[in-house]
């Protein structure tokens, strides 16, 4: 007998009828002898609606009532799936965070997790029942609610799973696990059945938007092993997010992730002196636009020209701050695209294999795919391309390291 | 400067623009140079819309879920009011049930209210905010969220001015104050200025759905004055619910009250012994059907007559329950009439007035009405007549009595 840990989402919760086809699941893996815990985030649609209503107000709605009012989304579903499980016979209880103390910091609608209390949590489990907890919610040191920000349900579960023990974290989702890249560029894309933690944050961050990438850290950090598995098709095994330690042999490139939404900022003929990079982003980050790959290469006669990439709607705002700044530092040019994409090999097994970073660059050249930005981590290697090349490029590198293989 | 505690029901808070109304009344209050606390119901349908969430899943919710189902209802309301406060500038707190630790007893669905913890409140009304609390809901010891029944919040409003020792209560509703009888029925119907508690719950439960009788009695037993204005009308005085030994003079009777609800169950014969009205009542009260006035007259030959009434949607169920019993009894007949109403005069002058009963049946009289039965209290005599009989009775009365004027 086991402990697990399970959280479904707002599209699994989406309608009652979901609803009920989730008690369901939950009382077959009850019945296998399992003890559990579910997490579940607001029924899809209900966020948006409170978020509207409260927009009808006011532009900036205070940011600890916007908390009292979300956070009543995952509580409708609390309430609704236990009464499903209570239906069905299976003995539940539902809490909100407030109610099993899931403490966080202050941070309202960005709020971070210190402690939960599991007492209660144990006390139900051991009665037989089912624990049906809210996510994406918590309460702070002074009883305020608070929120983790949007598909923080994850890091809940997450969370839970590492407070409680739970012997697997599953977090029920529209895919039946992470694949080797998206099927929908590459037919032959193949379900992982496992992949490390690292990978599958570098997956994540890169545009696989399986899992939030706070909660596959959180999970990573805690040592929570963590299992993606579909809510809508029974009896699959998912991918399993394990330890790079624990695998005794690991492929070389795990996945292919790519991300359509860049576009990408060159300044040139900048001063090469100290401080340059901090004078350039600097703007950039004081108007909160996230900044993604940045590369600086030397340039002739004591300049040098400096690249980095923003999400595609952040484009002309950025451009525009460039510009700026540019005149202000005597730079000779500013240029700039929104039509590139960017496209990443991933897999901890490259830190032990020379020359797959030749392999992949000669794979493009191949195909005739100019590469107009590289930037590597110990993991992975990304290339931006232009946008047409994208499928092509995706097919290609995942035929050159054999992905459609087990 | 005076604290007084406001209450908006489910109407009064039914759309966003009436809440941003709501928002600038108490502001407009605040203004005075009051310190305020506002209670609020949940927007108008918003109850329903969950109960009928829940009725898709069971029949039988689990009572503990259906709190924490219907509780998100006055959340979403705090939040919103709150929010609006926010926009125009009045620092605004809202706070649940659990959050100011309305502290009730278990029972889900129908909790009663023991404590309140007022240092929260206290602190931010120092700071100048207007608080806001979810009416309707509590938290029992074990921090389960509990709710008071529906038209709980007015309980919940009162309950928290005796708790802060509130100079006022305040009843925003969509009627104007408390009227000498129903002003659909009569023209001439006058907003009472004042009225005694004691006369409140008499018109309260006689059919003037004004208050929640739990609030009134409540209010009474704390000693917490109690207003009801109209939240649509602005600059009205309302009515103000008092104690008796506060008025000099009362006047005699103080409005007409009725009820055209009720049917009337009659069993004739039954044998004139001991214990006879619990049998006759006992299978009525276990099938959980309300009886309202009860009446036993003198029969001949050592049997007695039993006459009650039951609120007309139970009359048949009443009726077939009363039959199995009056053959069990060997009583002569049972016979009944749902097409009957209740007319009451209402007024705690009447206690140091003789000649009231008789006032008002001689006015009955006089209109050709026949009175089928006749109940006295202290402070109220009530008449069941023919429905038939209803606008005239009740027009007769309130002339008889003078309650068109001051």
């Amino acid at each position: 007998m086991s402990l697990i840990v399970q959280k479904y989402g707002g599209t699994s919760v989406g309608t009652v009828d979901r609803i009920k086809a989730v008690a369901k699941r939950i009382i077959e893996y009850k019945a296998q002898g399992h003890d559990l815990v579910v997490v579940v985030s607001a029924m899809s649609g209900e966020t948006n609606r409170l978020i509207e209503l409260a927009s009808q107000i006011t532009d900036q709605p205070p940011a600890r009532e916007c908390d009292v009012l979300v956070s009543t989304g995952e509580q409708v579903t609390i309430a609704l799936l236990s009464m499903a499980l209570e239906k069905y016979g299976q003995p539940a209880r539902s809490y909100t965070g407030t109610q099993v103390h899931i403490l966080t910091d202050d941070a309202h609608t960005k709020a971070r997790i210190k402690q939960i209390e599991d007492q209660k949590i144990h006390q139900d489990l051991k009665a037989g029942r089912v624990v049906v907890v809210a996510g994406f919610q918590g309460v702070d040191e002074h009883g305020n609610i608070t929120t983790l920000g949007r598909g923080g349900s994850d890091t809940s579960a997450v969370a839970l799973a590492a407070a409680l023990k739970a012997d697997e974290c599953q977090i029920f989702t529209d895919v039946d696990g992470v694949y080797t890249t998206d099927p929908r560029v590459v037919p032959e894309a193949r379900r992982l059945n496992r992949i490390t933690f690292e990978e599958m944050l570098e997956m994540a961050s890169l545009g696989s938007k399986v899992l939030q990438i706070r909660a596959v850290e959180f999970a990573g950090k805690y040592n929570v092993p963590l299992r993606v598995l579909s809510s809508f098709e029974e009896g699959g095994e998912g991918t399993l997010i394990t330890y790079e330690e624990s695998d005794v042999e690991q492929p070389i490139i795990s996945g292919i992730a790519f991300n359509r939404d860049e576009a990408k900022l060159t300044v040139t003929g900048v001063p090469d002196h100290p401080g340059i990079a901090y004078q350039i982003l600097g703007s950039i980050a004081d108007s909160n636009l996230e900044v993604d790959m940045i590369v600086q290469n030397v340039g002739q006669d004591d300049t040098t020209d400096f690249t980095f990439t923003v999400n595609r709607n952040d484009y002309a705002k950025a451009m525009g701050l460039l510009e700026t700044t540019a005149k202000e530092l005597g730079a000779r040019n500013v240029e700039g695209d929104d039509k590139i994409v960017k496209v990443s090999i991933v897999g901890v097994g490259m830190r032990s294999h020379a020359g797959i970073a030749s392999s992949m660059f000669e794979t493009l050249a191949k195909e005739g795919i100019n590469i107009q930005m590289i930037s590597t981590s110990e993991i992975k290697i990304s290339v931006v391309v232009d946008e047409k090349y994208l499928e092509l490029a995706v097919r290609a590198l995942h035929e050159k390291f054999g992905l459609e293989q087990e």
